[in-house]
């Protein structure tokens, strides 16, 4: 069986597990955002795919839900030291050291899906990550910045002012030059089913689909396409996606995103929709079943990854 | 005053701790060796001028010589298994930070000489470190490896094999095109002393002085040279000059090394020659004195460099 799923950070990572340990057989294939990459220090930092990465090589810091189990911070007490900016990242020392090979197999003029692969062949994940695209599409978001309307880049936005300043619209920057990365078009394609990741709705999953070739992909292949609601009774269980959902209109909840998503039938995403037990969803064209979403442990995403496909 | 400093690594730095603590006052230039900079995982890394600066900044590992003191290698380790080579170089992390400011700051354009001053503000060294040159100027060595005639990188031939191939020949790569970087030509001129450190004769003050514009800057200031030997009994005090000075035909000892500079008076380096108790040379047109030459701590170093000065 062939699995592919569109995914983004923690959300995404989680429920690939779930996928993986659900269908250890099939080939499972993970479209991942790429929007949220950003260079800071020389280094290039990819915090989705490497999320995934660490997630399903199993040392990632469940609790603190990004980067590595423990991680240690000592090259950015030094940087500060030094007054090398941005201060405001948190660049642990285990994690420097990928974004040190990623940086130097990109500056040697390999793309990033040939980089991610020769990262994760360390980590024997099971599971083939692709970014959604080696042309860099940054998300920028715009905002009221002292007095002024002003873009400033996804991570300023989400980790420097910790959300706190209203997103008045998301823009992609690059994506009108920004192609499929290898492979992702061909995942889409000729997968069983297509799941779509309990991921933000905006900043992972719309980032992923504003990609004109993937959206089109997405749009004809035969599969059906299953998503699994990020949001659980009216709030996201994890990230920003409430900070998000307003700022293009749409209601934070798991009737908000199937509706925006849409049927297929109709140009739309969704085929089936997965909510939360306790939510509905009422979405013409969609089959909605509602399931316990919280991803605790691997058997409770595995039980979502199987219902997801069951749906399908 | 102004005391100028033709200086190495470790020697270097911990005769730069002396000349520190036995002139407080004075305004100290170290001229300090770049041939030994290398770029490996992408950073780039100067080990000679980091030797100076983490010995002058106190946070110098002094048992191990060089780096950091409370050093760790956990990116190193990441590294490795990542399979990212080479392996064989110690990046610690505190290390690695410093290097990646560096390297950024000469990413955007910066030359070596005011990244070097930017590091250094960190640390409030009261001596001013040089790079000798902003162009990169590398000491490679010959050597027989798998049955040919190689020329390796300094760095290779030192530290992944450990100084044990005989080294036929060094080269200065890019010489021809390096001038002195900022500043170093005027320390030189207006030195009242300028003073060569125990450094090797060969990869550190002679690449210094493979520069055509620093040697006719020594040859031809009114300051006094005075030379420190770094070879003491017969032998380096530390580092691997025995396995250098053969290669260029001079004998290991405090003799052969004050013989080799020469007396400025005949076209060479020296007016002074402070050679080890028990240690003789005899260069004519140079005044050679024995002193205790063991850098053991502060009050070691100082006295040597009071002694150099006191014979300048």
């Amino acid at each position: 069986m062939r699995l592919t799923v569109l995914a983004g950070g923690i959300g995404g990572a989680r429920f690939l597990r779930g996928v993986r340990a659900a269908y250890p057989d099939a080939t499972i294939t993970a479209v991942v955002n790429t929007g949220d990459d950003v260079t800071l220090h020389g280094l290039r930092i990819c915090p989705d795919l490497d999320s995934c990465m660490y997630t399903l090589a199993g040392v990632h810091d469940h609790r603190r839900g990004w980067g590595r189990t423990g991680e240690t911070w000592r090259i950015k007490a030094e940087l500060e030291a030094y007054g090398a900016e941005p201060t405001w990242f948190g660049l642990g020392d285990l994690d420097i050291a990928t974004h040190l090979v990623r940086t130097r197999m990109l500056d040697a003029g390999y793309p990033l899906s040939d980089v991610t692969a020769a990262i994760c062949e360390r980590w024997q994940l099971g599971v083939q990550l692709l970014p959604m695209s080696d042309q860099r599409c940054e998300t920028h978001v715009v905002v009221e910045l002292e007095g002024a309307r002003k873009a400033i880049h996804f991570q300023e936005w989400w980790i420097k002012h910790r959300a706190s300043l209203d997103p008045l619209a998301f823009v992609q920057v690059g994506v009108d030059q920004a192609v499929a990365a290898p492979g992702v078009l061909e995942a889409i394609a000729d997968a069983d089913v297509l799941l779509v990741a309990p991921s933000n709705p905006v900043v992972s999953i719309g980032t992923i689909l504003g990609l004109a070739d993937i959206r089109a992909a997405v749009v004809e292949t035969s599969a059906p396409v299953v998503g699994v609601s990020p949001i659980v009774g009216g709030a996201p269980v994890r990230g920003m996606a409430d900070r998000c959902l307003p700022a293009i209109g749409v209601e934070v909840s798991a009737q908000g995103v199937g509706a925006h998503y849409g049927a297929r039938k109709t140009g739309g995403l969704l085929d089936g929709w997965l909510v939360a037990s306790g939510d509905t969803a009422d979405v013409p064209g969609v089959e909605v079943r509602a399931v316990p979403l919280l991803m605790t442990d691997d058997e409770a995403s595995a039980a979502i990854a199987r219902a997801a496909v069951e749906l399908a």
